[in-house]
């Protein structure tokens, strides 16, 4: 890789080199395939999509949500997996140092920015995980609807690979039954589906 | 493509069918290379790279911005180009009829959505392509900012491609140079170095 002229300003350099950094999301790959089918997303793309759906559904959360926050909050969800890499939710194993791991992430990452700038987007990041405001459990229920809308829409591909059970999913989708109960009933008369068509099994 | 089983709420079906239609941003390609130079970036990784890079730049401008607006902006920019594909920069033909290929794709696209939020959206996308607004500018300035690093930090790559020169360069990057100068230095040297280097013509 080249690298840039710097433009003599610290403060700017960092935030552009933080820029360039990030671009590496683009080869973090998830478990989920494209809707076509054709590769594995990556998380660049999921955070962009989940950042746009985000933007759709709030209507069916019991709160009000602060769209502009929680956009923000997609976008930077996953950044820690440039250096923690992607861990597959349904990877029992992978979670359990999935939080140091990530930490570790974090401190690399979000130094490289002006120190109130890494502190901000670190806040957003660490509220995102700790789900207890209104934004950060919106933002979680489009982190999980999103794969599966993905998983329904190709035939069960990540939940066969990974040989995934209902009640794995069901417990996943807590939260969008916690928090946008009409969603649910959407994600319920699905899940049916999937087990009936051998996508996801029983036990 | 399997088809999801509908909730039989129409509104919260037209959601999660325009959810899963603009899954199709991550085929779109741009002529932009990934600064790993691995492959094109696509629509959804540059859509979700300026929305983050909105989130550092903000000090420069003149004016405030409303960061939270001018991320949902960065993220549906370019949705139009689902149907309308992407117009390279500096491609003069290309570029004469992308108003009306654009335009038609917003109809359909947008009349996925609920009549309210698909104008909502579509009132985002016409304010980006105004540039009227402080967030529109400041928007506009990220969309040239991220492929101009890009550019920088892959020896000119798309510029090299498609014979661009350092006018041209200059020109689309005239709205960092009103909006946020302070970057624009920046831009200026790389500029010098990318015509020293041969990346650039400079006529």
């Amino acid at each position: 890789m080249s690298e840039f002229i710097k433009s003599g300003n610290e403060r700017l350099d960092r935030q552009l080199l933080f820029s360039a950094e990030i671009d590496k999301m683009t080869s973090i790959l998830r478990r989920t395939v494209l809707i076509d089918k054709s590769r594995r997303e990556n998380d660049a793309e999921h955070s962009w999509h989940i950042a746009t759906m985000a933007m759709l559904f709030s209507e069916y959360a019991p709160e009000p949500v602060d769209i502009g926050r929680v956009v923000q909050m997609c976008v930077v969800h996953d950044l820690v997996e440039i250096y923690a890499g992607d861990t597959f939710a349904y990877d029992v194993k992978g979670n359990e140092d999935k939080a140091s791991r990530e930490k570790s992430a974090a401190d690399k990452l979000f130094s490289m920015l002006p120190k109130e700038q890494g502190e901000m987007i670190r806040a957003l990041w660490e509220e995102f995980d700790a789900r207890d405001t209104a934004d950060s459990k919106y933002a979680a229920c489009m982190d999980c609807l999103q794969p599966f809308l993905h998983n329904t829409l190709t035939d069960g591909h990540t939940w066969n690979e990974g040989k995934v059970n209902r009640k794995a999913v069901e417990g996943r989708m807590g939260i969008i039954k916690e928090y946008l109960p009409k969603v649910y009933e959407w994600i319920e008369k699905n899940l049916d589906n999937a087990v009936e068509k051998g996508w996801l099994s029983v036990i």
